[in-house]
Protein backbone atom coordinates (compact mmCIF):
# COMPACT_ATOMS: atom_id res chain seq x y z
CA UNK A 1 0.00 0.00 0.00
CA UNK A 2 1.23 3.37 -0.90
CA UNK A 3 0.67 5.49 1.84
CA UNK A 4 -0.86 9.25 1.46
CA UNK A 5 1.97 11.74 1.58
CA UNK A 6 4.96 13.26 0.06
CA UNK A 7 8.20 13.76 1.94
CA UNK A 8 9.69 16.82 0.53
CA UNK A 9 12.47 17.62 2.92
CA UNK A 10 15.41 18.32 1.07
CA UNK A 11 19.06 17.88 2.49
CA UNK A 12 21.92 20.48 2.20
CA UNK A 13 24.83 18.38 2.99
CA UNK A 14 25.32 14.76 2.04
CA UNK A 15 23.90 12.79 4.80
CA UNK A 16 22.23 8.80 5.84
CA UNK A 17 18.78 9.06 5.11
CA UNK A 18 17.92 7.55 7.91
CA UNK A 19 17.61 11.26 9.16
CA UNK A 20 15.33 12.35 6.50
CA UNK A 21 13.18 9.30 6.74
CA UNK A 22 12.28 10.01 10.38
CA UNK A 23 9.72 12.52 10.99
CA UNK A 24 6.55 12.14 13.37
CA UNK A 25 3.00 11.33 11.71
CA UNK A 26 -0.06 11.69 13.35
CA UNK A 27 -2.36 9.04 11.55
CA UNK A 28 -1.48 5.59 13.15
CA UNK A 29 -2.89 2.14 12.85
CA UNK A 30 -3.76 0.42 16.15
CA UNK A 31 -1.74 -2.69 15.00
CA UNK A 32 0.00 -3.45 18.08
CA UNK A 33 3.75 -3.64 18.14
CA UNK A 34 5.03 -7.43 18.62
CA UNK A 35 7.00 -8.32 21.98
CA UNK A 36 10.51 -8.90 19.83
CA UNK A 37 9.23 -4.61 18.40
CA UNK A 38 8.96 -3.29 21.65
CA UNK A 39 11.92 -4.64 23.42
CA UNK A 40 14.21 -3.36 20.39
CA UNK A 41 12.97 -0.15 20.66
CA UNK A 42 14.35 0.14 24.61
CA UNK A 43 17.62 -1.76 23.47
CA UNK A 44 17.83 1.22 21.02
CA UNK A 45 17.98 3.30 23.79
CA UNK A 46 20.03 1.00 26.11
CA UNK A 47 23.19 1.82 24.41
CA UNK A 48 22.79 5.53 23.93
CA UNK A 49 25.83 7.64 25.65
CA UNK A 50 25.26 9.00 28.51
CA UNK A 51 27.63 11.56 31.25
CA UNK A 52 29.87 8.72 33.21
CA UNK A 53 27.55 5.95 31.31
CA UNK A 54 24.65 6.98 34.02
CA UNK A 55 22.55 6.13 31.57
CA UNK A 56 19.69 8.22 33.27
CA UNK A 57 16.95 7.58 31.41
CA UNK A 58 13.43 5.56 32.14
CA UNK A 59 10.65 4.63 29.59
CA UNK A 60 7.26 3.82 31.08
CA UNK A 61 5.37 2.38 28.33
CA UNK A 62 1.46 1.75 28.21
CA UNK A 63 0.29 -1.24 25.03
CA UNK A 64 -2.70 -2.46 27.42
CA UNK A 65 -6.32 -0.45 26.75
CA UNK A 66 -6.46 0.87 30.43
CA UNK A 67 -2.72 1.57 30.68
CA UNK A 68 -2.93 3.53 27.05
CA UNK A 69 -6.59 4.93 28.55
CA UNK A 70 -4.79 6.54 31.17
CA UNK A 71 -1.38 7.86 30.26
CA UNK A 72 -3.96 9.53 27.35
CA UNK A 73 -5.51 11.53 30.00
CA UNK A 74 -1.98 13.43 30.68
CA UNK A 75 -2.20 14.65 27.14
CA UNK A 76 -3.28 17.91 25.41
CA UNK A 77 -6.81 17.30 23.65
CA UNK A 78 -4.94 18.01 20.54
CA UNK A 79 -2.57 15.08 20.99
CA UNK A 80 -5.32 12.73 23.02
CA UNK A 81 -7.52 13.07 19.44
CA UNK A 82 -4.07 11.30 17.37
CA UNK A 83 -2.33 9.70 19.96
CA UNK A 84 -5.43 7.44 21.28
CA UNK A 85 -4.83 5.06 18.09
CA UNK A 86 -1.23 4.60 18.63
CA UNK A 87 -0.54 0.80 20.13
CA UNK A 88 2.16 1.94 22.40
CA UNK A 89 2.36 5.08 24.14
CA UNK A 90 5.32 6.45 26.62
CA UNK A 91 6.51 8.44 29.23
CA UNK A 92 10.63 9.89 28.55
CA UNK A 93 12.02 10.12 32.18
CA UNK A 94 15.58 11.65 33.40
CA UNK A 95 17.15 10.81 36.84
CA UNK A 96 18.18 14.17 38.67
CA UNK A 97 20.65 13.26 40.50
CA UNK A 98 23.57 10.36 39.79
CA UNK A 99 23.51 6.95 41.30
CA UNK A 100 26.75 6.98 42.49
CA UNK A 101 27.19 9.93 44.38
CA UNK A 102 23.43 11.56 44.62
CA UNK A 103 24.83 14.83 43.07
CA UNK A 104 22.75 16.78 40.53
CA UNK A 105 23.29 15.18 37.33
CA UNK A 106 23.23 18.29 34.91
CA UNK A 107 23.34 16.25 31.76
CA UNK A 108 20.36 13.95 31.91
CA UNK A 109 17.77 15.78 29.76
CA UNK A 110 20.56 15.93 27.05
CA UNK A 111 21.67 12.29 27.60
CA UNK A 112 18.31 10.70 27.61
CA UNK A 113 17.57 13.08 24.36
CA UNK A 114 19.92 10.87 23.10
CA UNK A 115 18.00 7.88 23.91
CA UNK A 116 14.83 8.78 22.59
CA UNK A 117 16.61 9.53 19.54
CA UNK A 118 17.57 6.17 19.59
CA UNK A 119 14.15 4.73 19.94
CA UNK A 120 12.80 7.20 17.05
CA UNK A 121 15.67 5.24 14.44
CA UNK A 122 14.95 2.14 15.62
CA UNK A 123 11.01 2.42 15.43
CA UNK A 124 12.16 3.57 11.54
CA UNK A 125 14.27 0.45 11.42
CA UNK A 126 11.17 -1.91 12.30
CA UNK A 127 8.69 0.13 9.79
CA UNK A 128 7.12 2.21 12.51
CA UNK A 129 7.30 5.67 13.65
CA UNK A 130 7.86 7.35 16.56
CA UNK A 131 6.07 10.67 17.60
CA UNK A 132 7.72 12.99 20.71
CA UNK A 133 5.20 15.37 22.42
CA UNK A 134 5.77 18.49 24.75
CA UNK A 135 1.85 18.74 24.78
CA UNK A 136 0.82 17.31 28.10
CA UNK A 137 0.36 18.27 31.56
CA UNK A 138 3.37 17.50 33.78
CA UNK A 139 1.43 17.35 36.83
CA UNK A 140 -1.27 14.87 35.36
CA UNK A 141 1.51 12.68 34.38
CA UNK A 142 3.57 12.57 37.67
CA UNK A 143 0.02 11.56 39.15
CA UNK A 144 -0.79 8.74 36.70
CA UNK A 145 2.76 7.25 36.31
CA UNK A 146 3.14 7.73 40.34
CA UNK A 147 6.82 8.86 39.68
CA UNK A 148 8.18 10.74 42.40
CA UNK A 149 8.73 14.14 41.06
CA UNK A 150 11.86 14.67 43.28
CA UNK A 151 13.72 12.23 41.58
CA UNK A 152 12.71 12.24 38.29
CA UNK A 153 12.21 14.73 35.36
CA UNK A 154 9.44 13.69 32.91
CA UNK A 155 10.38 15.37 29.50
CA UNK A 156 8.18 14.15 26.86
CA UNK A 157 5.48 11.59 26.00
CA UNK A 158 6.13 9.22 22.92
CA UNK A 159 4.05 8.02 20.89
CA UNK A 160 5.24 4.48 18.97
CA UNK A 161 3.09 2.57 15.96
CA UNK A 162 2.63 2.10 12.22
CA UNK A 163 1.85 4.81 9.88
CA UNK A 164 -1.56 4.67 8.31
CA UNK A 165 -3.38 6.43 5.66
CA UNK A 166 -4.40 9.98 7.27
CA UNK A 167 -8.01 9.53 6.68
CA UNK A 168 -8.32 8.35 9.80
CA UNK A 169 -7.97 11.42 10.98
CA UNK A 170 -9.61 14.81 10.84
CA UNK A 171 -9.84 16.96 8.29
CA UNK A 172 -7.49 19.59 10.53
CA UNK A 173 -5.18 17.47 11.67
CA UNK A 174 -4.85 15.18 8.37
CA UNK A 175 -3.59 18.34 6.66
CA UNK A 176 -0.94 18.84 8.99
CA UNK A 177 0.30 15.00 7.73
CA UNK A 178 3.53 15.76 6.67
CA UNK A 179 6.95 15.81 7.14
CA UNK A 180 7.81 19.21 8.43
CA UNK A 181 10.56 21.36 7.31
CA UNK A 182 13.79 22.75 8.89
CA UNK A 183 15.50 26.20 9.38
CA UNK A 184 18.84 26.65 6.75
CA UNK A 185 21.72 24.06 8.02
CA UNK A 186 23.95 27.33 8.17
CA UNK A 187 21.89 27.86 11.42
CA UNK A 188 23.01 24.60 12.91
CA UNK A 189 26.67 24.99 13.53
CA UNK A 190 29.19 28.27 13.91
CA UNK A 191 33.07 28.08 13.41
CA UNK A 192 35.02 28.88 16.50
CA UNK A 193 32.72 31.53 18.72
CA UNK A 194 29.45 32.07 18.76
CA UNK A 195 27.25 33.69 16.11
CA UNK A 196 23.57 34.59 15.85
CA UNK A 197 21.04 32.89 13.59
CA UNK A 198 20.20 34.18 10.47
CA UNK B 1 44.33 -2.22 10.02
CA UNK B 2 42.49 -4.21 11.81
CA UNK B 3 42.46 -1.76 14.98
CA UNK B 4 43.32 -3.52 18.62
CA UNK B 5 39.49 -3.49 20.39
CA UNK B 6 37.25 -6.05 20.96
CA UNK B 7 33.40 -4.89 21.10
CA UNK B 8 32.11 -7.25 23.76
CA UNK B 9 28.70 -6.16 24.00
CA UNK B 10 25.49 -8.11 23.81
CA UNK B 11 22.35 -6.80 23.14
CA UNK B 12 19.51 -8.64 25.25
CA UNK B 13 16.98 -7.92 22.02
CA UNK B 14 17.10 -7.47 18.25
CA UNK B 15 18.58 -4.27 17.52
CA UNK B 16 19.89 -2.18 14.43
CA UNK B 17 23.31 -3.11 14.91
CA UNK B 18 24.87 0.90 14.88
CA UNK B 19 23.25 1.64 18.15
CA UNK B 20 26.02 -1.07 19.43
CA UNK B 21 28.44 -0.24 17.19
CA UNK B 22 28.71 3.77 18.25
CA UNK B 23 31.09 3.84 21.25
CA UNK B 24 33.28 7.32 22.62
CA UNK B 25 37.11 6.25 21.85
CA UNK B 26 40.00 8.32 22.95
CA UNK B 27 42.28 6.99 20.01
CA UNK B 28 41.95 9.12 17.34
CA UNK B 29 43.52 9.67 14.01
CA UNK B 30 44.71 13.87 13.57
CA UNK B 31 43.42 12.94 9.82
CA UNK B 32 40.99 15.78 9.20
CA UNK B 33 37.79 15.50 8.05
CA UNK B 34 36.62 16.78 4.52
CA UNK B 35 34.35 19.90 4.31
CA UNK B 36 31.39 16.99 3.02
CA UNK B 37 32.19 14.97 6.06
CA UNK B 38 31.82 17.30 8.41
CA UNK B 39 28.78 18.99 6.87
CA UNK B 40 27.34 15.86 7.07
CA UNK B 41 27.29 15.63 10.99
CA UNK B 42 25.61 18.53 11.02
CA UNK B 43 23.16 17.99 8.43
CA UNK B 44 22.77 15.24 10.32
CA UNK B 45 21.80 16.93 13.39
CA UNK B 46 19.49 19.50 11.39
CA UNK B 47 16.79 16.93 11.02
CA UNK B 48 16.51 15.86 14.85
CA UNK B 49 12.84 16.11 16.31
CA UNK B 50 12.60 19.12 18.59
CA UNK B 51 9.09 20.80 20.62
CA UNK B 52 7.68 22.74 17.85
CA UNK B 53 10.14 22.14 15.41
CA UNK B 54 12.11 25.19 17.69
CA UNK B 55 15.40 23.36 16.69
CA UNK B 56 16.96 24.70 19.35
CA UNK B 57 20.66 23.55 19.41
CA UNK B 58 23.83 24.89 18.09
CA UNK B 59 26.81 23.55 17.49
CA UNK B 60 30.21 25.44 17.72
CA UNK B 61 33.09 23.70 16.39
CA UNK B 62 37.13 24.19 15.63
CA UNK B 63 38.81 22.80 13.26
CA UNK B 64 42.04 24.81 12.67
CA UNK B 65 44.63 24.22 14.69
CA UNK B 66 43.99 27.72 17.08
CA UNK B 67 40.66 27.20 17.33
CA UNK B 68 41.30 23.86 18.53
CA UNK B 69 43.65 24.85 21.62
CA UNK B 70 40.92 27.47 22.45
CA UNK B 71 38.78 24.98 22.85
CA UNK B 72 40.86 22.60 24.77
CA UNK B 73 41.38 24.94 27.14
CA UNK B 74 37.91 24.47 28.55
CA UNK B 75 38.23 21.26 28.95
CA UNK B 76 39.40 19.30 32.09
CA UNK B 77 43.00 17.62 31.86
CA UNK B 78 41.83 14.41 31.91
CA UNK B 79 40.17 14.97 29.14
CA UNK B 80 42.46 17.25 27.02
CA UNK B 81 45.27 14.63 26.97
CA UNK B 82 43.19 12.70 24.04
CA UNK B 83 40.87 15.03 22.90
CA UNK B 84 44.07 16.72 21.66
CA UNK B 85 44.62 14.50 18.52
CA UNK B 86 40.96 14.97 17.68
CA UNK B 87 40.38 16.90 14.26
CA UNK B 88 37.56 18.44 15.49
CA UNK B 89 35.56 19.98 19.00
CA UNK B 90 32.73 21.21 19.25
CA UNK B 91 30.35 22.14 22.08
CA UNK B 92 26.72 21.40 21.97
CA UNK B 93 24.48 24.49 22.84
CA UNK B 94 20.52 25.23 23.54
CA UNK B 95 18.85 28.18 23.56
CA UNK B 96 17.15 28.33 26.73
CA UNK B 97 14.01 30.15 25.29
CA UNK B 98 11.63 30.06 22.64
CA UNK B 99 12.34 31.84 19.12
CA UNK B 100 8.59 32.56 18.78
CA UNK B 101 7.55 33.81 21.96
CA UNK B 102 10.68 34.10 24.11
CA UNK B 103 9.56 31.70 27.14
CA UNK B 104 11.22 29.09 28.85
CA UNK B 105 11.64 26.08 26.79
CA UNK B 106 11.57 23.16 28.77
CA UNK B 107 13.14 20.66 26.01
CA UNK B 108 15.82 22.31 24.66
CA UNK B 109 18.69 20.11 26.26
CA UNK B 110 16.31 17.05 25.30
CA UNK B 111 15.86 18.23 21.76
CA UNK B 112 19.88 18.82 21.76
CA UNK B 113 20.53 15.44 22.64
CA UNK B 114 18.37 13.98 20.18
CA UNK B 115 20.59 16.50 17.99
CA UNK B 116 24.02 14.98 19.45
CA UNK B 117 22.68 11.69 19.20
CA UNK B 118 22.37 11.94 15.02
CA UNK B 119 25.35 13.52 14.87
CA UNK B 120 27.00 10.45 16.60
CA UNK B 121 25.51 8.25 14.44
CA UNK B 122 25.70 9.95 11.47
CA UNK B 123 29.34 9.94 12.09
CA UNK B 124 29.99 6.23 12.04
CA UNK B 125 28.02 6.03 8.69
CA UNK B 126 31.59 8.41 7.79
CA UNK B 127 33.83 6.06 9.42
CA UNK B 128 33.92 8.15 12.26
CA UNK B 129 33.59 8.07 15.87
CA UNK B 130 32.44 11.24 18.14
CA UNK B 131 32.72 11.17 21.63
CA UNK B 132 31.06 13.40 23.90
CA UNK B 133 32.28 15.14 26.80
CA UNK B 134 30.79 16.73 30.47
CA UNK B 135 34.01 17.20 31.82
CA UNK B 136 34.63 20.85 31.09
CA UNK B 137 34.48 24.29 32.76
CA UNK B 138 31.20 25.56 31.73
CA UNK B 139 32.87 28.84 33.10
CA UNK B 140 35.80 28.51 30.51
CA UNK B 141 33.38 27.49 27.29
CA UNK B 142 31.08 30.74 27.69
CA UNK B 143 33.93 32.95 28.04
CA UNK B 144 36.11 31.03 24.91
CA UNK B 145 32.96 30.54 22.68
CA UNK B 146 31.52 33.95 23.13
CA UNK B 147 28.28 32.60 24.51
CA UNK B 148 25.75 34.80 25.70
CA UNK B 149 25.11 32.54 29.00
CA UNK B 150 21.37 34.25 29.50
CA UNK B 151 20.42 32.87 25.80
CA UNK B 152 22.24 29.62 25.45
CA UNK B 153 23.17 26.86 27.42
CA UNK B 154 26.24 24.74 26.71
CA UNK B 155 25.72 21.14 27.44
CA UNK B 156 28.40 19.26 26.22
CA UNK B 157 31.94 18.62 24.76
CA UNK B 158 32.48 16.65 21.28
CA UNK B 159 35.22 15.30 19.83
CA UNK B 160 35.03 13.99 16.54
CA UNK B 161 37.61 11.86 14.22
CA UNK B 162 39.01 8.63 12.59
CA UNK B 163 40.04 6.04 15.42
CA UNK B 164 43.12 4.79 15.53
CA UNK B 165 45.22 2.42 17.46
CA UNK B 166 45.13 3.34 21.35
CA UNK B 167 49.22 2.81 21.11
CA UNK B 168 48.48 6.87 20.76
CA UNK B 169 47.65 6.65 24.03
CA UNK B 170 48.85 6.92 27.82
CA UNK B 171 49.11 3.14 28.87
CA UNK B 172 46.38 4.71 31.67
CA UNK B 173 44.09 5.81 28.96
CA UNK B 174 44.63 3.02 26.36
CA UNK B 175 43.39 0.86 29.25
CA UNK B 176 39.88 2.57 29.30
CA UNK B 177 40.11 2.05 25.45
CA UNK B 178 36.68 -0.34 24.82
CA UNK B 179 33.11 -0.14 24.33
CA UNK B 180 31.67 0.09 27.62
CA UNK B 181 28.50 -1.58 29.39
CA UNK B 182 24.65 -1.28 29.87
CA UNK B 183 22.56 -1.96 32.73
CA UNK B 184 20.52 -4.54 32.15
CA UNK B 185 17.85 -3.79 30.02
CA UNK B 186 14.53 -4.70 32.47
CA UNK B 187 15.98 -0.81 33.64
CA UNK B 188 15.39 1.30 30.92
CA UNK B 189 11.63 0.49 30.70
CA UNK B 190 8.68 0.18 33.12
CA UNK B 191 5.38 -0.70 32.26
CA UNK B 192 1.70 1.56 33.43
CA UNK B 193 3.67 2.93 35.96
CA UNK B 194 7.17 4.18 37.46
CA UNK B 195 9.45 1.33 39.19
CA UNK B 196 12.49 1.00 41.12
CA UNK B 197 16.04 0.44 39.18
CA UNK B 198 17.05 -3.34 39.75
Amino acid sequence: MALDYRNSRTPEAEVDSMFIDRWSPRAFSDKPLTDCQLAGLFEAARWAPSCYNEQPWLFIYAIKPKDRERFLEALVPGNQVWARRAPVLMFALARRRFQSNDKDNRHAAFDTGAAWMSIALQARRLGLHAHAMAGFSRQKAYKILNVPENDYDILAAIAVGQRCEPSVLSKEVAAQEKPNQRQPLVNVFAEGQFKKLV
